[in-house]
């Protein structure tokens, strides 16, 4: 049977023209598993479109149980590793003849070893070493698609979607070519990911039934992924007891409606039996809840978990939890302080198949947030960190951002304000944490609209695996494994990633305090779009400053945080930088501690650098460009020309609407309109 | 044959239940011509459903033709006006005996004179005279409907369209129900309505084949307003002969052009023989039009008007030319000066069967603009005057907005700036002046959304045939017609209406300046919302002031008026205050010459009344809503419900952003949000 290409013009990091190495070994899969098979067959495929090579040796791929099979130097290389790899990890050696093997901790391990192997080749995995070994952090690492099975009026067919239609679903059905999922599960394997929620959180009426007449859609869909060993998850309608079961409550606590839940569950799990499980949003912009019914959180999650436990799923339980619809006039009210607020108390209340899915930070995705306190408070319940890969505030990939830089501070903070542990450190040390986000893929011709968006995926894989990768290390294995070229082209694409997200921050909302953007779609700035909303976004500027005071003599959120960091965030000192709008209300001509010019000053010097910076990455594009394959090439020229368009504008609009409020001119004299 | 019940609950004011005279009159048509026959069926078919009266005597209804078969009281009466009326005019009088007679000019005149009669009764339209003689002030009086063949992604089935699905059209086709489009077409006959666009000005693909495939479509709604004196006009697209004709061009000097349009225009009044004509929005909000082209204006309307000359139809040019894609950073342009601009330098070249269509005001239907200077200056061009009914900028039909206010304003402007004859005398001494309104219109139960509207529409019949009626008539007309009740429940009706354009006026956009509407939708308040668009909609608010320079020292927009009208708006003391951040960029310290605060003073005192005045005008509700049907008792309520909403959500906005800007507090201490 000859292997099938990939369905799309882009393989993304898989593409085969960067690795010679693939025709250099003959895959020999070894112990039978099926997943060690898929390792062989994929590396087979690719190299039946890679380049040719005079073959080297073979590549044997097995786990630790079957290793004592393998040749006694390749043996004696993988038992020699200080200590084995933990589940699903893998050790990768070198024999002296030039042969390769992978020995998985298991199957999944045979797998993932294989496909590291495949996109770096042995020479970038290995170094100068004989031997390496590699295990995952979390054990839970995911994605959570928003897709809808058919298209929503305002949302599209996906929410917060920037790269075309939904991988799986079309019309209300499964999509035409399932070639495609298949791709797509490989693709997600080869970076680790093994969870998949298939559809959008806001769960329509539609998308409720796939735990209903539509749960043939999860069979098929899950029965692609596994192949790649990614579970499947779906996310599940709080109120479907009502809208699905026809009962008359959706009470945590009612008999009937705990019964529709297991006898749905025990439905579902019969045709899917290896779910992950569900994922709820619940009392949340307008969804359905516990709180309808004067129950809490752990009700309701628990509720899901009864149904679930006996099959081994969990409840992905999120905590997007606050008053979407507050009121602009009460400056008492601060949505930041909501999931803490929400979730504390209930911490230790929950069974042990719940984990609690935290976004990285209080608000929404913004540029610049500070943690989460709520992933830092809760100790007696499972957490999942929630990440967005979709630039839903980050450019829609038309700017390109390159999110694992944002990641890494947020994994790198020192949980306890006192430069020890960080947060990495600390979700592995807790029980069962998981990593999730939000998925940003679709079935545009390069999965991911932007190409340098495509680096935000892998990096996304990356991190949950190791979660203190590095940056560099990240967008240079991307560059290298996504584009043949000089070493120039690739450097120039990692400095590229790199810069980006200190453009993109410089040159919209400044100093965290967020959410100036165009509201609904949330591309463009539009300063005061959000602040006379009932979502609870705002920034208070005013003819003498701008910020929120957060600390206690304003909302008192920095009091949710361990008191070190609380101090940090209280003081106008310690307090980053980059945070300061976020934390405190400051007058135009307030002196920053840390750059030491003043806050209307820094508004404009942010700005216009964000600016230049953007023409700077676009002039190192440009170097470039003629390396990079014709239709990549055309349609990043586009997205930058409309990022640096776009970059004017928040530019001109921030510093305008700032000049227009402080009445303070550019001490640099550039020119911001009046 | 029984008489045909209205088909909607809501016959306006039409109600029978308000016209006991109906059934005190036997209808008595003369002279045989269809229109008089219809006067009459439709007393009848109304009389069946009004209240039954003992029989006073007979309605003749004929025309000056015929009328001297009346019995002699009458054919003298109705000989002895001072000047006969002109044509669609009529005389109605009283003889000794109780018999009434309408005379009318012609047929048509006849109609109106009865349906005038059927609306009001004998004795509100004779009051204690034997005689009352009417002719209309400009001889087309026509409604456009933005309505769409089928619904626009965004727009929906009628653009700013506040009431309901379309009247005519329905998923691409005719509406079902046409007895409805009969029903509606008596309804405009009786208050003056003589012409009607079917079809948005913005055309897009399927609207088009109204002049092609679905030419159908006009015919057969054409039939049936033709029964009540109505002519169709149809919207075209500039673009035709490129998308339905299949040209590469559509440049209007281009002769295959120009035939195009001969042969289509041929076939369409060989279809609809008496069509009125052609509405056309050319170059503007994305329009195609002659500029593609590097022709003008006069070059595009005067190819359709070639085309239509053979067949006496009418071009109705729309003079909304502006640049919709204007740089905010650009104090120099102003979008007022558009339509003056492009169109005053083409006087005198349009073909004679052009009407230039024109907006009242230079902007766009904002609720307070001064009326443009393009009206005021074109005289050697046939005009028409074009208002609002849609409630787009006031309040989408959930406000109350009694619109006749701003339009008595508009008509009443000398036109010299000396005191002298008015707009509306200069409309009807020029040669073919018309008046045209966007209909706002449709299949609600009560026809216009909210009850109240339906009073916009009646007054702009009421106007557009006398453009000199008061609107403390034309409230109470409506009324008085429209509901059965006391004396109390009609006055209060009546100050409500006439006091809800200052409340609306006062909680929104201060003092002329327009557009702090919410951008997209345009219902509620978003201050900065236009600030840094393409629209070219600004106000310039910062932190010392506010408004638009248009005097010479800024865009000298105020110099296109002519020069008594110019040195009153160039002038801060003569300056109507209404409009002075129209005209003027103020300093929130400005003490204003005419109410003697200070600008910012003035903007807090006129949003709180504003508010005030909504919450009389409910309470004025209140004392009389029990007598109002059920029906729109409830929904008047929950639409004051949401107008005292939205004029606080309005109020506390406009307010707070003028704090935030100024720092000077409201000198009454009244709650302004910091």
């Amino acid at each position: 049977m000859p292997a099938r290409p990939f369905t799309t013009s882009s393989s993304m990091w898989l593409e085969p023209a960067t690795k010679p190495w693939l025709n250099a070994y003959t895959p020999r899969p070894i112990g039978g598993d099926e997943l060690i098979e898929r390792a062989a067959d994929d590396w087979r495929r690719l190299a039946a479109s890679a380049p040719p090579a005079r073959g080297i040796g073979e590549l044997l791929i097995t786990t630790l149980e079957y290793a004592s099979v393998l040749p006694p130097t390749l043996y004696g290389a993988a038992c020699a590793v200080a200590a084995p790899p933990a589940p699903e990890g893998y050790v990768v050696t070198r024999g002296n003849a030039g042969d390769l093997a992978v020995v998985g901790a298991d199957a999944a391990g045979a797998l993932y070893g294989t496909l590291r192997l495949l996109v770096l080749g042995p020479e970038a995995l290995l170094g100068g070493k004989k031997t390496v070994v590699s295990s995952p952090d979390l054990s839970l690492r995911m994605l959570d698609h928003w897709d809808n099975l058919v298209p929503h009026p305002v949302m599209g067919t996906i929410e917060r979607g920037y790269a075309g239609d939904s991988v799986f679903f079309e019309n209300g059905d499964l999509v035409p070519d399932t070639d495609r999922i298949d791709d797509y599960g490989l693709l997600l394997a080869s970076i680790g990911i093994n969870a998949v929620c298939l559809n959008n959180v806001n769960v329509h009426a539609t998308e409720a039934t796939l735990v209903g007449e539509r749960l043939d859609l999860v069979r098929a869909i899950a029965d692609i992924l596994r192949r790649h060993n990614i579970t499947t998850f779906v996310s599940v309608d709080f109120a479907a007891p009502m809208t699905l079961g026809g009962l008359a409550t959706c009470d945590p606590l009612d008999e009937s409606v705990e019964r529709w839940w297991r006898e749905t569950t025990d439905r579902v799990y019969s045709v899917v039996p290896d779910l992950g499980g569900y994922v709820v949003k619940a009392d949340s912009e307008g969804r359905p809840g516990p709180f309808d019914y004067g129950r809490d959180h752990a009700d309701g999650a628990n509720l899901l978990a009864a149904a679930l436990a006996p099959h081994g799923g969990l409840v992905m339980w999120r905590c997007f939890v606050y008053n979407h619809r507050q009121d602009w006039r009460d400056r008492t009210l601060d949505r930041a302080r909501a999931a803490y607020d929400h979730f504390m108390p209930l911490d230790g209340r929950f069974a042990d198949n719940v984990l609690l899915q935290i976004k990285h930070g209080p608000l929404d995705f913004q540029v610049r947030e500070p943690v989460s306190p709520l992933l830092l408070g809760l100790r007696e319940t499972r957490v999942a960190l929630e990440l967005q890969i979709a630039q839903e505030y980050t450019g829609h990939a038309w700017d390109t951002y390159f999110l694992p830089t944002a990641w890494r501070e947020v994994l790198e903070l020192d949980v306890a304000g006192d430069g020890g542990a960080d947060l990495g450190r600390d979700l592995v040390d807790r029980r069962g944490s998981a990593i999730v986000a939000v998925a940003g893929v679709g079935r545009d011709w390069n999965w991911t609209g932007n190409t340098f968006s495509q680096a935000n995926l892998y990096g996304y894989g990356r991190l949950a695996w190791d979660l203190h990768e590095g940056t560099q290390t990240i967008a240079q294995e991307w560059a290298i494994a996504s584009f043949t070229g000089d070493a120039d082209l690739h450097e120039a694409l990692t400095r590229i990633l790199l810069r980006s997200r200190e453009a993109y921050e410089n040159y919209t909302a400044p100093l965290g305090v967020g959410f100036m953007v165009t509201p609904g779609g949330h591309y463009g700035p539009n300063i005061d779009g959000y602040e006379y909303s009932p979502w609870g976004t705002y920034h208070f500027a005013d003819r003498d400053g701008v910020g929120v005071d957060r600390t206690p003599t304003g909302s008192g959120y920095t009091e949710q945080y361990p008191p070190a960091l609380a101090a940090r965030y209280r003081s106008l000192e310690d307090c980053p930088e980059r945070l300061l709008l976020f934390f405190h209300h400051l007058r135009y001509d307030q002196v920053l501690p840390q750059s030491g010019v003043t806050l209307i000053q820094r508004i404009y010097d942010t700005h216009f650098e964000g600016v230049e910076q953007v023409r700077a990455m676009r002039r190192d594009w440009e170097t470039v460009r003629e390396q990079v394959p014709e239709g990549t090439r055309t349609d990043v020229d586009r997205r930058w020309q409309a990022q640096e368009h776009n970059a004017i504008e928040w530019r001109d609009q921030v510093c305008t609407y700032f000049l227009r409020h402080s009445g303070i001119a550019d001490a640099a004299g550039r020119t911001v309109y009046p």
